[in-house]
């Protein structure tokens, strides 16, 4: 497993949520709070990363992930360049490191990627410089931490403590990176209860979601949930398994509000997006009072601005100093 | 027709120039003149778009248009993310509004948006929040509207008064959003005589121009005009029609200097760009002393100043005064 | 051959080396070098360019050249546009410069141009208004200013004086851009001797690069060298040529740690990236004590802004007085 922390124990890398501490992450979350603005006020500035220069990688187009980057770096005082840049691991991964330290020749401080091949941010954060950091924007279906923080963030703000909560995640889970991350986000701050509801062909093997209960009845699943997340279906994969098509999903598998009325009264409803409406979850429930999703969005940038703030802190002070 | 203005009678969104009242278009076209420079003296800076965020969404690739606005927001202080995103009306129209939503819970206060089909910028700016403005860079053939006002601009610099003059816009009509934007800022100036020529197959519908005098002459069409708007025609939509093809286009309608001379001696002769010279232009008149093709390309990025300043005029005041 | 200083001495564009005088090429990397940081400073940001509009323009896709140009001009404080152009001569040029001054009336002060169509730059620069420069960042095989000073610069890092140095320049040198432009810089700062090796498809005729000596055995070519400067080979080409597939490409021209023994103990290996290891280059040089070529990466960009800096001070001096 890839060493995200500094020496002194602040943040160098954000790759995955795996091996972090919960005061870390609550930390992160602590900050990202104070940079959550209402919608309809100036977005949250800050020139904390003044002289410091952001790339965005991202091999698989993202136009929503990369933006709400773009937007983090750039509201804190950031240098942002946009490359199209997909690092594959072809020839033994010299391709990946001849591109990489090229990028860190160019006086690029922090690498932010999207990759659909597993292991590669992993692998270029073992091989950057001291002062270079990796943020994963999305890795294969394995890790895409700031989601994860984003939806801890969400939920934090509705339910204040995670022990007693009972979270269900729904959909094609075995495929999901943000199920993923979620998960860990949730196992670090400790949720009460961890559900997992996918259709058997989505269902992932039960060592990669340890202590989490499985359901395939949504209805079962989100029986007196404090939280349903939802998520996105790749039609694509429909028609590729015995997963059923969009009117047939939808009447096992989407959330109504009939179904809702079966969680908790004040339960949220979340979902990554963006959302296939009528397949996994209906207008009258993404559109509802219920709903946090549009939250999500906001939250993800006040999150970004939480990591790149963290994984640059000590590099910044370093600087100062000299 | 969609709302454009705010309650104060500020303005919100420019989707069209449709139902907007003179003195708002005198105001924005005075303040534009306030952004010309000289072509060799620097570029009108200012600060008045510090602190806020505008998104260039370009469905159709446009990259002088996309440029101009780019740099116009830019060079007020304004933060500006280029994004990939085709709003299309799929799903309902429920595909667009996600997308819109997700960007403004980015905290994003201006959306730019260039649409092929007719009614998305509307539907948009009919959906936003009320501190979010909709700015359309080209719609269909229906509409572009900073497009109207920087031809206005430019006839205004060389001619002052639009009572007493005679315009003729000359070209595919039917298929032109350049054509109808600048036929409304001529009407709503109060332009004498507006004239139309097109070849049969390009002349629109008499109720879409309504008071235009047609012409299928060019000669007849320019003879004592003040101002020649040429349109750029389409060469894949000569194949499409009746229309002659390039050589027999020019000898028919294309504007030479022997032509031109029908005109008044100081007529100016206007284009969009790009042109097709040797199709509905001869270089000699494009590059003549009577053209201003390129003060409008100037004019352009003062426009889109003057009307970015105005959209967001109502939510600077109010941030400031918060 | 394209005038390239301004009346007052000053270089208005960069577009080839060619023509240019020592003392301009040395007051360059003189420069460029109080640009230099170390790998884990903050680059270098200075605010000469405030106020100044560069645009790239990219027909052909190079993300990291592209790249290197952003940084350099955004951490000298000028504002910067990416714009998907493809400047081709059809139509007798018209397009061309239609494009150009269509930027130009955006008050564009910088365009920075890679073309693959021979002449592109040079023709542009010679219509262009004077306060405009424009800088090629690779034009077809010919020219690659900014590649070559950065050669240069590197070289001259670790040699002091090019007086005593022998340079060999290996690979695909006919098709090379990058040693056309390391030539001329290597002759215009006097070097003692340069040195060509190429397979016999591969090399240039005689005349164009005149006084080098000519090599096809590796081995020869880099007996005693100070820098050896290593090519890209395109792969592309290798079928449609006599020249030897990968592996015999190696064997025969490829640069291995004992071939380097033959050339000075303190030779430096350069390459101007993406390298294609195990066929132009063994990993073990390229990652060598003797590989500079991420050195060469830093150079880049400070090569950039200094060139920057040069071909904006007459305008900036001149904006300043008025």
């Amino acid at each position: 497993m890839i060493e995200q922390l500094n020496p002194d124990g602040t943040l160098q890398h954000l790759v995955t949520l795996e091996g972090l501490q919960r005061p870390l992450i609550e930390q992160l979350l602590e900050r990202a709070q104070t940079f959550v603005r209402p919608l309809d006020a100036p977005s949250s500035r800050s020139t904390a990363l003044a002289g410091v220069t952001v790339a965005n990688l991202f091999g698989e187009a993202s136009t929503r992930t990369r933006g709400s980057f773009e937007l983090a770096a750039r509201r804190m005082g950031a240098e942002v360049i946009n490359l199209e840049l997909h690092l594959s691991s072809r020839s033994k991964g010299e391709t990946i490191l001849d591109t990489v330290y090229t990028l860190q020749s160019m006086q690029i401080d922090v690498l932010i990627m999207r990759e659909t091949e597993p292991g590669v941010p992993g692998f270029v954060a073992g091989h950057v410089s001291s002062h270079v950091s990796v943020l994963s924007a999305g890795e294969a279906h394995l890790s895409h931490p700031t989601q994860g923080l984003l939806d801890a963030l969400t939920i934090r703000q509705h339910k204040g403590n995670f022990g007693p909560l009972t979270v269900a995640i729904v959909g094609d889970v075995a495929h999901s990176r943000v199920a993923r991350s979620a998960w860990r986000a949730l196992t670090l701050l400790g949720t009460g209860e961890v559900r997992l509801m996918a259709p058997p062909a989505f269902m992932p093997e039960p060592e990669e979601f340890p202590g989490c209960k499985r359901f395939n009845s949504l209805d079962d699943a989100i029986a007196g949930a404090d939280v349903i997340m939802m998520l996105r279906i790749q039609k694509e994969r429909m028609a590729e398994t015995s997963v059923p098509a969009a009117a047939d999903y939808f009447a096992e598998y989407g959330l109504t509000p009939q179904r809702l009325k079966l969680a908790r009264p004040d339960a949220i409803v979340m979902h990554p997006g963006p959302m296939n409406r009528g397949i996994e979850i209906d207008s009258a429930v993404a559109d509802g009072p219920q709903s946090v999703i549009l939250q999500q969005v906001s939250n993800g940038v006040a999150v970004r601005m939480a990591v790149l703030e963290a994984v640059t802190e000590r590099v910044r002070r370093l600087r100062q100093g000299a």
